[in-house]
């Protein structure tokens, strides 16, 4: 019932001031270059990897001992063939931007090796998901089964992402892994990037909040909540006053640590020993001893009881009815 | 451009060890059952109640006194439909786990009527809803109107998809009501569980990050906010250490209570009396009187002026020109 | 294979019953009415602009100095449309509402003058959105290039959207912007109002979590982290306890300032002054002056040495061997 608008005569005006901008603000814009990886492509391809990872729970349902490995055998030369085509497109896009001298043979060999790579890794990312999974069942009350976690626990689906981006990020591949966590994190609400380290038996609870730089270093059967931040305190400069990319900033998480929600945990140097359980809402940025229980001094929150005074809201000054909890 | 990758001759050996791992790691395979819910009926069903919740706000727009009824009259058998499949698909994939012995038409009967409990709730649902709606208007000074609420809120949409998947729980549905409440997790960045039981005109503003466990209770009038969580302080074991899953682990919370952003409440036997006032960021992990404030105490912050120290920046250690907000 | 289920000869009763409840609760249906933004439109819209803002980066990927000028030429008209229509029908959507005469023309024409004022702006939004994608570049060690910036940064994304509903804000066009914010908080996790002002070279690294309310005025060369809330102190009622909707409820945020993970920040009085850091997790409802640094006092945890105790977990009193970090 609106239909009839056209911009007219003005038209050709404003297609020049566009791409009069596409020149002035180049650092924005991506013209004459031959790669870059595909988001729409990358997302299918981690579909498809979740797809093998938990059969029957994710895409088709109907499997059976008969028909399972012809499933795979669909599945798989699809996996490969994006993985490939997209670590192709990733390595050429990078050695554009370094102006390398162009040698379309070896950059697909070199792509055919690392997919190959990849794909052979499969199994063994299987069985580091089935303890994360276990992990889940076993530190939630509300789990019934292992199941419903694959189905719909977002923290698993963020971790089962991150193992699968964190192999090609091993394998040197850039931007693609990136590609993938943010797409976790778009889904999920978690925030890992590709580069961390995470030990096996890994549970994030609840999932929305939590962000892991990407230098940080996880112990095995480390349990965290909603909320947390494992990241940088301050960021290294060279001389120049230019950031340094690629130290350290992250902090080390020993085994058999639990983090509560909200925490944040920030530095490079910053270790949080074996074993330790850190409270809600706490704010650290040195290293904790093995064993610890860190928590806020008590005497963090005020009550005031309303009744006693004649006006009061959430954010007036604190009288002197109030009392510590 | 990079289409030439095949597996080739090392595929059956992939196949092979994939297929193997689907073996060895059965804890995350689905093979050779044949009930499961399907997550991608259930959101088309979640899709399809929002729609019937909020006629002309979601899905179709131009209905009319004339037309509604054919509208509501085509909506409902589809719903019918989804809700009986997965409500089945649900108690059979329970039942097989269970190993209960197979008794189709009962099944079949019993997935009939549940389902049949669940539409005849609809109407009942949207006075609720009508409720939240007004509940947001009432407390977001941004809001126009309530129609604005329905089509932007996410609060809304996370209290909107709750509600439903909270009797589909209490009708002793496994798994379905999980898979609701998780799109919505995803959609809105809310975590409530369906357990949860919410009494009338909640109001979640900005939603992101909060997290509602299975067992808390609240009262009608609640207002909450962002990243604020209800949750389990620790898990109650049994004698061989393994976790009691139902127990009551989150807290209550009364009538007319307010509760900022980021605030952390833990623990089945906090209470939050009737009209408390909890402040942002706090923890709570005790019970609080009705009608009380609960803030930080002041001294928490320090802020130091930067222009008396030679360097300084957000995490070097306090120095003698702190002084207190 | 569980197809058969039918509301059957039920089916009549409960759509009247339905249709009793559109009635009933009138405050969540739109029936008879003719005008309202389409959610699904304006969701397009928005894809659109963000491909004719980043070209080759999002969208087509092959473009090349010779075709540009026409792929601008194909996506500007459609991006009119799109904005003619939308804005045309919130509007009337307005209109409707306050019962304001109907003058099609005179709706019509102003939809038109507003899309082309809109239209025109967009090079300029470029510029900016140019800045904060270099902002992100020097704030973030981890990041490669401003290729990942504009393909994987959540943060950029959100901004991006801001900028563009924040110019139909400024247009006075109702609903409309608000849909095309909420679309990228589901996306993002970062929820800012349209109507917030924000100045140049803005970073929101990590992004979920974010809260930026309505009437916010943000400077320029500010960074703020995950979690972040710039929000209201409390609503300013009439005499009548009415919300009064509009007033200055959120904070000033001057130049230079960077606000670290989690913080809370409310308040219509405060101004957090030029250049100051906000450490993470505090919470501040006074101004701050420039170039101050605000943290936690530093006693504001314990650490308990488990070993040194018979039996501990997180959430139990602290004992003598605690001792501060």
């Amino acid at each position: 019932m609106s239909g009839e608008f056209t911009i007219g005569p003005k038209l050709p005006a404003l297609v020049e001031s566009v791409v009069a901008s596409y020149h002035r603000e180049a650092r924005i814009t991506h013209i004459d270059r031959a790669f870059l990886p595909d988001r729409g492509r990358i997302v299918e391809l981690v579909e498809r990897l979740v797809e093998l990872m938990y059969p029957g729970l994710h895409g088709r349902q109907d499997l059976t001992e008969h028909n399972v490995a012809y499933h795979v055998g669909e599945l798989l030369p699809r996996i490969g063939h994006l993985t490939f085509e997209q670590i192709h497109q990733s390595l050429r896009y990078q050695a554009e931007r370094n102006e390398q001298r162009d040698d379309v043979g070896g950059w697909r060999d070199q792509a055919r090796q690392l997919a190959m790579e990849f794909l052979v890794r499969l199994p063994t990312i299987r069985e580091w998901l089935s303890d994360d999974a276990q992990a889940a069942y076993d530190g939630d009350p509300a789990a019934l089964n292992t199941d419903e976690i694959i189905l719909a626990y977002p923290g698993l689906l963020a971790v089962t992402v991150h193992r699968l981006a964190h192999e090609l990020y091993k394998l040197g591949i850039p931007v693609m892994p990136r590609i993938m966590s943010e797409w976790a994190h778009a889904v999920t609400g978690v925030d890992i990037h590709p580069g961390a380290r995470i030990g096996r038996s890994f549970f994030i609870d609840h999932a929305t909040g939590v962000v892991i730089g990407e230098t940080t270093d996880i112990g095995d059967r480390v349990k965290i909540y909603q909320g947390v931040t494992l990241g940088a305190l301050s960021f290294p400069k060279d001389e120049r006053g230019r950031l340094i990319r690629g130290a350290k900033r992250h902090p080390t998480v020993e085994d058999d640590v639990t983090i509560y929600a909200n925490a944040i945990i920030l530095g490079g140097d910053t270790v949080i020993g074996r074993g330790s359980v850190i409270g809600g809402g706490v704010f650290i940025t040195s290293s904790v001893p093995a064993g610890a229980t860190v928590t806020f001094t008590p005497p963090e929150l005020r009550i005031r009881d309303r009744s006693l005074t004649a006006k009061a809201d959430a954010d007036s000054a604190p009288s002197a009815s109030d009392y510590e909890i």
